[in-house]
């Protein structure tokens, strides 16, 4: 065709902007440096063949990575299909494209070249189209971080749809999107034992806790989909403007599609308003046999004019507290297609002239669809169940937008010092915190714990015992044990000083290496959460809330967020749970002190956050007097890195 | 053009098989009349105008219902779009359709023609098509179960796909449907109270409890579904060979694909077999570059000869413990188009062949999607999502079909004749039966309750508690109370006879009206339950079981059936619960005796089933020992019908 063919990068008359490289792995190193010295700075590696083909495969990597290092090459890849630039016709992937794909303002990243083709080639729909398309593969050099960061500069990216199958840096890939004025949708896949096999093969994926996924989504606003069906209904939604709110007005042509699409509002959490009577009145003019009874929905059935309709959906769009608008197009008659295409039009101008979204769904043959596709130029959906998906992903994105937009109040972390001052000993003695130091932190935090006293001797024991009241609790303090009560640790109940001394000699004799009892006031108590954190390895620190009791804890009710939180989510936290009504006034008990949970969970998020050197925290049980009065820790449980695990 | 038109039946110069009538309301009654007279016994009575529009309406209603009774004429509607017959060309509906739908063996029965006309129409693809079609409108004459029975025994159809708003029969519905052989699809809209007012303005439907609804559909195995779309890919899933259990293979040409699709896998819940060695060795050999791994999911993205693919899929489906397949087609270069066109034909010969389906995701361009849609004559895919939606809503109905024709244990009912003598003395009474009543029917069916006696005199109360032990309960037994504990009417845990005499006291100065005391030995365990039933007005007896202690019930973890259950039925309603693990050996305590509550379960459908007096049971806590060595109904509650209620 014309062009020259080189057998070395180092033959090139000129050097270039960008190498692509398709070649067996074992090569590529070589390449690479031929690169470097040919003064090439960037590259799209295509091939194959690297660590998740095993040893051989590392080794090659390794070598790659000192190649590109030594040259401060920046690239893409291994294992992908490359770059897409629709605007400027960079095409460089190694597989036949039918055409070039259609512009547009989406811009795709993916770990995987056939996902991210199959997303940019279902683009090709009215309102959508591609802008820069980029296969990530391994991503050994240029990860989901780098990627994101670089579409949110893009003045020719929108919106952002990216497909991992793992994350390089996890937490950082949360923290930009958290930061972007752009949606960003993410598909992430590998979420179980069925597929962390495949996709460790197919990009050297490895799993991730996929809870923790979901949390970090909650935390950035990325809006979460599972396949690339729902990542279109995302796109398309967020294509439209944004819901202010949660209010809906449907409009249809057939009273059973505006039943179902009723039922759907239900479903993704929607509102129907009542309709003004002045705009009812009006659409009441228009009916021909008089047979409907009119409201929220409409059923636009007895009008046959297709004019009205906008004029319809115009009066209902200024009405202040309706966000949205539903339209269900039903038409089967030919003569109608002209009129349906004018109206269609008239509703998306409609839409953005009041900045509300006006999702239109063509329940129409497939023919007249098909037609549609080419003289409508934004989206529309073709069933009403798309159309509330797709309104219900936007919705997700247009309240954090708005939250986001909000001054948040910030949990109080006042007595830090104290914290630091806790993980410096602990960090001294060089083991992990034993009962009584967790319980020191947390009334070093200012988290109430019921009253507890450690004790070495019996008659400190009968003294703290007598001085805080019968019954109480003794509780083993042993570096063996790190306090599980399910190994006979902990005594409950105790009445009286008999009781008291038979169960300290009894202790004492289970447990060689006790170093002390830690001797606690009995709360009795229904209700009991637990509060606790860890430390995600591709995320940091998360924390995490959850009704407690061990009949409750069965059902695993919990609810979890990225470290720290603020008052505001850990109040969100805690109304996701499913058995919340208990906290509040409940079968004869009063309401329970909720801001204990908070500030335990803010407290417990801030310490994750300040102090990496925590590992893991366990309140458990948070108890809640059944009079509302008081709310206290019975128990904690704390693992610390860089000490002696025991 | 060239037909004649007359002014009333009565000038008709023939007789006919069927009147289609769409005038308004109000003159319908006398033209059943007229057909009446002219011998016309089948109408379609198309206009809207009767309940749905208010007094006015059910006046004409009534007047229709007389006339059609006078001359036995069986009639469909009002207010629907009445019949389609693709097969011998029978169109009855008032709207202009494009064309004639296109013929297959799938019955449409709707409540909505729109809803009814929109599935119609979607039925215009590869392997599908419409046999016959009904809108059912208001149901006035023909219903739902007469329809449904129809459809069964009618020839020309194979699947069923129903859409309802209410039910008017619906427990003659779900029976017709269980000893159906035909699958039966059901979309039942109109689920919450958003829906509510447009449907009984669409079709004078009224709401159905939507729990229940799901219950009678799993008792009936019945195909539920939530949209049209969901409809579609159920009928997709019914065309091909039923799945035999839930091992699949994945087959696929990209990677990503692969990951999404074992991911989906896991959460539709099946599973991914490994594949034999000679299979695996047998597609490596294919493998051009070699820089994929082999397994299930199987990544054919290093074959590129479509013909083997066929080869390695007949191989596969040989695998005895392989139940079916997913292929995803991914496809970009116009080359391949024959090629994959003559795959995918292969590939459907192979899934009859063997009898296991094959769900074929075509990944392509939409342009050579639209030219599968032409040259396939079976149903395939779109995106993977829609395969395995299709195959988890098959595979209900497979399962359904494999437990049908086993033969299933019934709970026995032998006490049934202490069981008639009860509700006989009650119904002699007059009055709701009271506690020991109510404890007294448990007992003589055999279901174990605590030690218990009924005592009026303080003195038979001591005896009493001597015999069974401290500590006890007392219960107050009154007609005002029917022993709501909240109220004061149970004191729980009384340890000697100082207190019980005390109490004795309290209770008989609380309630004025008491009839006796019930006292129960008390029985401290950590695990409850609740057995209930009661009956729904379109579905009958309906039995409920849940995890029990109030801290548990604020989290509604309850499964349901339509009653009678026999044992398998009852061992399911308990696997469903989210908290069923705490009956298993759990945190130190034996495995819960789970006899007693299928037992319990099926005592209590019986029961219902058999004695339509009952109106409600409550089995309210039905404990279980922490050694497991015992579980007991502590309180109970019925409520009867015909009698005085208090």
């Amino acid at each position: 065709m014309g062009y020259n063919i080189y057998t070395s990068v180092l033959d090139l008359p000129v050097s270039a902007d960008l190498a692509v490289i398709l070649t067996p792995a074992r090569f590529i190193p070589e390449i690479i440096t031929q690169c470097g010295k040919k003064g090439i700075k960037h590259a799209v590696i295509e091939s194959a063949g690297f660590r998740e083909m095993g040893k051989e495969g590392c080794r090659v990597e390794k070598d790659l990575l000192a190649a590109s290092k030594r040259f401060g090459i920046r690239f893409i890849g291994p294992n992908c299909v490359g770059l897409i630039n629709t605007l400027n016709g960079l095409y460089v992937p190694f597989i036949e494209l039918p055409s070039e794909f259609k512009k547009g303002n989406v811009s795709v990243m993916s770990q995987s070249g056939g996902i991210g083709l199959s997303l940019a080639e279902r683009l090709n729909n009215p309102g959508l189209g591609l802008s820069k398309f980029v296969s990530m593969g391994n991503k050994l050099n240029m990860d989901e971080a780098d990627l994101l960061a670089y579409l949110i500069k893009d003045p020719d990216t929108a919106v952002i749809y990216c497909y991992l199958e793992d994350f390089k840096r996890g937490r950082d890939f949360a923290d930009i999107a958290l930061r972007s004025s752009k949606p960003v949708i993410l598909h992430k896949s590998n979420t179980n034992p069925l597929s962390n096999i495949i996709a460790n093969s197919h990009t050297a994926a490895l799993a991730v806790d996929d809870k923790i996924v979901d949390v970090a989504c909650t935390h950035a606003g990325v809006v979460r989909v599972q396949s690339i069906e729902e990542a279109i209904f995302a796109i398309k939604g967020i294509s439209m403007p944004l819901l202010q709110g949660k209010n809906l007005a449907i409009l249809s042509r057939s009273g059973g599609h505006a039943v179902v699409a009723a039922d759907m509002c239900a479903t993704y959490g929607f509102n129907l308003p009542q309709l003004h009577p002045g705009i009812l009145e009006e659409a009441k003019n228009h009916f021909r046999a008089g047979v409907i009874k009119i409201g929220n929905p409409m059923d636009l059935g007895d009008i046959f004019d297709l004019n009205i309709y906008s004029r319809i959906v115009e009066k209902i769009i200024q009405q202040p507290d309706i966000h949205g608008i539903v339209y269900i197009h039903v038409s089967q008659m030919v003569i109608e297609n002209e009129d349906s295409i004018q109206l269609i039009k008239k509703l998306n101008e409609l839409s953005f002239k009041y900045d509300k979204p006006v999702a239109i769904i063509a329940e129409v043959p497939l023919s007249f669809q098909r037609m549609l596709m080419e003289k409508i130029t934004h989206p529309f959906f073709m069933d009403p169940i798309e159309a509330f998906r797709a309104l219900a992903l936007q919705y997700r994105y247009a309240s954090f937008r708005q939250k986001k937009s909000h001054t948040v109040k910030e949990v109080a972390f006042p007595l830090q010092e104290n914290a630091k001052i806790w993980v410096e000993e602990i960090q001294q003695k060089g083991r992990q915190p034993l009962l009584h130091e967790a319980l020191n932190l947390l009334d070093g935090l200012g988290i109430p714990t019921a009253p507890w006293k450690m004790v070495t001797f019996f008659s400190e024991a009968r003294k703290a015992a007598d001085k805080m009241g019968y019954p109480v609790v003794i509780k083993a303090v042993t570096p063996s044990l790190l306090h599980k009560s399910d190994q006979g640790g902990v005594t409950l109940n105790i009445r009286n000083v008999e009781i008291l001394e038979k169960q300290w000699k009894e202790i004492h004799a289970r447990f060689k290496d006790i170093v002390g009892i830690v001797l606690q006031k009995m709360i009795f108590a229904s209700r009991e959460m637990i509060v606790g954190a860890k430390k995600d390895p591709s995320f940091g620190p998360v924390v995490l809330v959850g009704m407690g009791g061990i009949l409750v804890e069965a059902m695993q009710d919990v609810s979890m967020r990225l470290a720290p939180v603020n008052e505001d989510e850990a109040n969100e936290m805690i109304d996701q749970l499913r058995g919340v009504k208990i906290l509040e006034a409940f079968r004869g008990m009063k309401a329970a002190d909720r801001h204990t949970i908070t500030q335990c969970l803010g407290t417990v998020s801030q310490l994750m956050h300040h102090f990496p050197e925590i590992q893991e925290i366990d309140v458990n049980p948070l108890i809640f007097s059944d009079d509302g009065n008081y709310s206290m820790a019975l128990d904690a449980r704390i693992i610390c890195s860089n000490v002696t695990s025991q």
